[in-house]
This record gives C-alpha cells, structure tokens and sequence, in this order.
C-alpha cells in the first residue's frame, strides 16, 4: 500500500503519491462502497494497472484504454451476485505466469470460452438482459442520470445546516454510495424505520462505519432517489 | 484410477476391484450423466470416501454417514447452475491442510458461514425453494417416481425389439440419464426433429458420444417421461 487515506477514516481519495518503480501492477479500487468515496481520474502509471470496478462500472464513461486489467462482481450494476465480469490486455495476458491452480487461471476461462466450469446461467442471463438496457440508453445518458441522483441526496446533506453529515470530503464524493451521519446519532434508527415504512430499505450504513448509507446503483431510478431527499428534509423538518 | 469401465466404453459400473491402501482417499462419481450409468451401491472402503453426487443428490435416500466429503453443482437436481453443496466430515475437515489458496479451502467458506464472497444469491434463494420441495415429498417418494420415470423409457427400449438401444449395462442404467442410440442411426436426428416439434428439447446425447439422451432429474414430471415414451413407441411403429 503506497497512498491511502485511513489517518482520516478513508474519507478522502490520496493525491501527491509516489508510485513505486519495482512493483509488477498498480491496484486500486475505483469506488469505495463502505465509505462513499470514487476516484474522478484514472490512476497515472507507467506500470500495469489494474481495477476493481465493482461498485461503479458502466456507470458513467469510462477510458478502457488507460488498464490492463477491470474486473467487476456483476452484483452493483450489472445483474446478480455469482458472476464477475474480466477484461484482460492481450500484452498482459501473454506475460502470465500461469502458476496458479487450474481453476484461477485467466487462460483457462479464455481457452474455454468462460465455459470451462458450469457458469451461472441466470446471472449470466440476466447480464445479458442489463447490457442491453445499458447499451439501449447509452453510457453518457446513464452518467447524467447517476450525477442527478446523487445531486438529489447531497443537496438535502450541504443544505441541511449541519443536521446530515456526509463523510466523504467533498472532492472525494461517490456517485454511487452516499454515506452520512445525522448529527444527532440517536435518531438514526428513527430514520431508518421511518424510511422503511415508506418503502426504503438498506439504508443502513455497512458495519465497519455504521451510520446511514443511500446506494444509488444504476438500476435505482431517478424518483427513488428523489423519494430519499424528499423524506430526508422531512424528516429534518419534524426533528431539526 | 483403479476401476474402470473404460475397456467397454463405460457402460458398466467395475467391479472385484481391488482398492488401493496407499492413498488419501477414493473418490467417484455417483452418476454417469454422459455414458447413462449409475453406482447401485456405495463403494465400500476403510479410507475416507468422496462422491462427486452433482447428477443424483436427493433423487433417492442415501446413507450419507458413509461418506466423509459429498458434493454436487446444484444445476441438476437442486437448482440453478453457479452454487455448489458441499458436505463435510468433521474429522477430515480437521486433518486438511489447507495449503490451497485462501478462496478454495474448505475452512475459509466454513468459517465464514458460507459469505466469505459474495455467494451467488438468486442460485441460492432457488436452491432453499427447491430444498423445501424436495423435504414436502420426501426422498422415498420422489425416488418411486424417479423409477417409475426410467421404467416408462427403459421399457420402450427393451420391449423395441432392437430399435432402440440402450448404452449401459442392464445392471448399471442410471435413473437420471437414460443414453441409446436408435439402431438405424440415420434416423436419430429425425427422431430429434420429431421430438423438438412435440416440445422435447435436449435429447441429443452428449457430444463425447452420440446418439440420444434423456435426463429425467427429480425435476421433470412424470407425464413428461411418459410422453417420451409414447413418442418413442409411435417413432418405432412409423419407421421401424
């Protein structure tokens, strides 16, 4: 680990770092789920680079060109839990070593065309079916929409006086995970049972952090998000 | 390996083989979804036994204290394809090794309660939902339809007088996946198209060998079997 930002409670994204010359790759992870927070630029290196894109891929535009190596659970924003998409440069790919068990190998689920193993046939289905969708609305349309969803939710945050929270810094703001606190900390189990009386649920914030969480993947629509403000300056309203 | 059937094209189960002492432990396979064969009788050995049992779990009551490791895919009887059910004796969990990566030990999914990854969802929700079917019959019960299902087809094959011919041995057939060919070759894909027509789909053999196939997993009806095996009378008395 050569830049990170745990002295602040990972609330922001490092910048100023050195990258290390004697190193095989660079790994990052473009958006950090449990904390809110995204990378605006893609990592500058010389070396090979490699990204988990889990949690914010085909979310907004992004230049392919710039990795060697994404990788991504389908489970955010491309259908099910079980299957992982991969997208591997031939140049790295031909470097491999190929030590690893047969099952963990790259080359042998491109050799057998991902059919090595028994895939997971929904998941892989329902993929197919979200890539469409995807595709049909275009990646440009898609960001606008996810920038509009996340405005929505950060908008009742920095307007709210202090009575919500946001975690993240504001440079460092994910578009997909938005984590907050309310000030008083006691009301945040009110807020969850009001939210889920009106339908909202996993709003709960991930376990390491606590706290409240509103994840706004591209399947969320545009008026869900606008829902969570709506209740959110309600709620502010009854108990500021 | 130290049985095989393999002399004949795999249509028997071996047996007065002689188990080797030297090993860890003996493993097979249950069922033979390729060649249509099926072991009637847990092979019996002091070592720890393992069973690949992915085509015939829960498709008859099974002493499973007679095994150490059990496992099966659950995309034949148990679900969708993307889970896979592992059984384990306490004692050999206790003597692994766990040399193997971090992801492919056993321990590492054990003591994480299954939720070491993000486990594939929907293939599990099914399998709960199929797991409750299966308790509401019972084995005992869902194995006297299997056998009725196979009886229905294997009939037709005995009684065609040589048109249809069975793969396996008469004391090896499997229950779950009948394999035969119709002596006149030239007639199988017409069979096929005849079959696709009536909505039968899948009745090619498996590639490695040819031929025609029918898998009648506990989820198949009944009527189902029996309408095959209607077809396949009617196919005989028009080309036979």
């Amino acid at each position: 680990v050569f830049a990170s930002s745990e002295d602040k409670n990972f609330n922001y994204i490092p910048k100023n770092y050195t990258a290390p010359n004697d190193v095989d790759y660079i790994h990052y992870t473009s958006n950090n789920t449990i904390f809110g927070t995204q990378f605006k630029e893609i990592v500058q290196t010389n070396l090979p680079l490699v990204c988990d894109m889990s949690s914010d891929i085909f979310s907004k535009p992004v230049d392919v060109s710039k990795f060697d190596l994404i990788y991504a659970g389908a489970q955010k924003n491309l259908g099910p839990a079980g299957v992982t998409v991969v997208a591997i440069a031939d140049d790295l790919y031909q470097q491999m070593h190929n030590q690893a068990p047969m099952i963990l190998r790259y080359s042998t689920h491109i050799n057998n065309q991902s059919l090595y193993n028994t895939p997971p046939t929904f998941a892989v289905y329902v993929l197919d079916l979200v890539l469409g969708w995807i595709e049909a609305q275009g990646l440009d349309s898609l960001a606008q929409k996810n920038h509009a969803k996340a405005t929505f939710i950060y908008d009742v945050i920095d307007q709210s006086g202090g009575f919500y929270r946001g975690h993240s810094d504001v440079s460092a703001r994910s578009q997909m995970n938005i984590t907050f606190r309310i000030a008083d900390q006691s009301l945040e189990q009110v807020f969850l049972a009001e939210a889920q009386h009106h339908g909202m649920i996993g709003l709960a914030g991930h376990r390491s952090i606590g706290g409240l969480r509103a994840s706004l993947y591209n399947a969320l629509p545009m008026t869900s998000a606008q829902a969570l403000a709506d209740l959110m300056r309600e709620f502010q309203r009854r108990h500021g």
